[in-house]
């Protein structure tokens, strides 16, 4: 039996969009507001996953607990200050390319993103995703985010995929997790600041730098029509 | 023959203030003002190294030859958006601490960092070190800055102790490069966002979270008195 055309599910921040640090700074800002101190490198760590885990990474981490409405009041404050450094993000390279060749390919891909459509839309734009072909998975669509596996099983659904076909593409330690955990295939890239060992041992099958060194990969993860 | 007691030398940004993040984007401010457009990952994994050799990599990673006046104009162009984002930044958890800790062992310290004293002066400040006590080497006082050993050397000969008593913290790949180059025993913090792997493969004899964590275990790497 021939296994089935690869479909890739992609991770938006870190993976096509370079907007990790952005994201992590605008945490730091928001829970500066809010009294919480918190060190950077504990928000990197954590940023990819949904926020109910991310609060719950606050009251081990601080020991203050953090209430459904400060939770919801820092993530308000987040989206403001992510918004007002949002100019300075860009498409990560080879992003628009390595997209483009899927469709040369005939391969199908989706997008699966931890965030909320408010900060995700502009990253859509910047990358060309046509929203009315390519399924976007966002926080808002499913019950649990990263590192659970919800995104990445609903957007695989979308493309009427089967898991055992799916490659998931990201930067994060919890792509990677929900990846193992959706029984998709994981494919981690370095551009959004995890260390390549970070990511094999959080069950990466690859690592490459950015999306324009995986396209020169593509075929050892199934990038072929 | 008993080894001489320890002597600590400090990195500064990542290592004792939590101010790596905000240099590496305002690096990335600062090179997208100039038109050279290069992933925010990569200034983050070469923070903390000379302006010669951070000027190299430009060139191997962007193509583009970085004159002297280039360097200049991107030097300065960092340190405004650095002083911008300055408010932002906390020493990190246990940084005083464990600075008060060694002066309490009689064990001598001493500060050498690849910043120049402009953008470093506030995070001393910060810490309450007292440069009239404390030598403090920065990056205008050497020939070559990390990962060249002239920092911890010259650190370690201003508070009169040999390479065989040195021990150096840092949270840079270049920190535990410069110590290794030295001949100082290397100790990795993660507050800097590198990966635990990466400060053990460039040398980390111990790495530990953060100052307060190597407070904790400073009995490991030679901190009694």
């Amino acid at each position: 039996m021939e296994p089935g055309k690869s479909a890739f599910l992609f991770d938006l921040d870190g993976t096509l969009i370079d907007s990790v640090y952005e994201h992590v700074l605008a945490w730091h800002e928001a829970l500066d507001d809010e009294g919480i101190p918190l060190a950077i490198w504990r928000i990197h760590r954590r940023i990819g996953m949904s926020g109910g885990l991310f609060s719950n990474m606050l009251l081990r981490e601080t020991g203050m607990n953090i209430t459904a409405e400060r939770m919801d009041s820092l993530r308000r404050r987040h989206a403001e200050h992510f918004k007002r450094r949002s100019h300075l993000v860009r498409a990560l390279p080879g992003a628009r390319e390595l997209l483009a060749r899927l469709d040369e390919l005939g391969l199908p891909w989706a997008i699966a993103t931890s965030g909320r459509i408010e900060t995700a839309a502009a990253g859509l734009d910047m990358l060309g995703v046509d929203r009315d072909r390519v399924p976007v998975v966002t926080r808002d669509q499913v019950r649990h985010a990263k590192p659970d596996p919800d995104l990445f099983l609903t957007a695989a659904e979308r493309l009427g995929v089967g898991m055992d076909r799916a490659v998931v593409v990201g930067d994060a330690t919890w792509d990677m997790l929900a990846a193992r955990r959706a029984r998709a295939l994981g494919v981690g890239l370095l551009s959004g600041g995890y260390g390549e060992n970070e990511l094999e041992r959080a069950g990466a099958a690859r690592v490459y730098e950015d999306p324009a060194d995986l396209l020169l990969h593509l075929d050892e993860v199934g990038g072929r029509s």
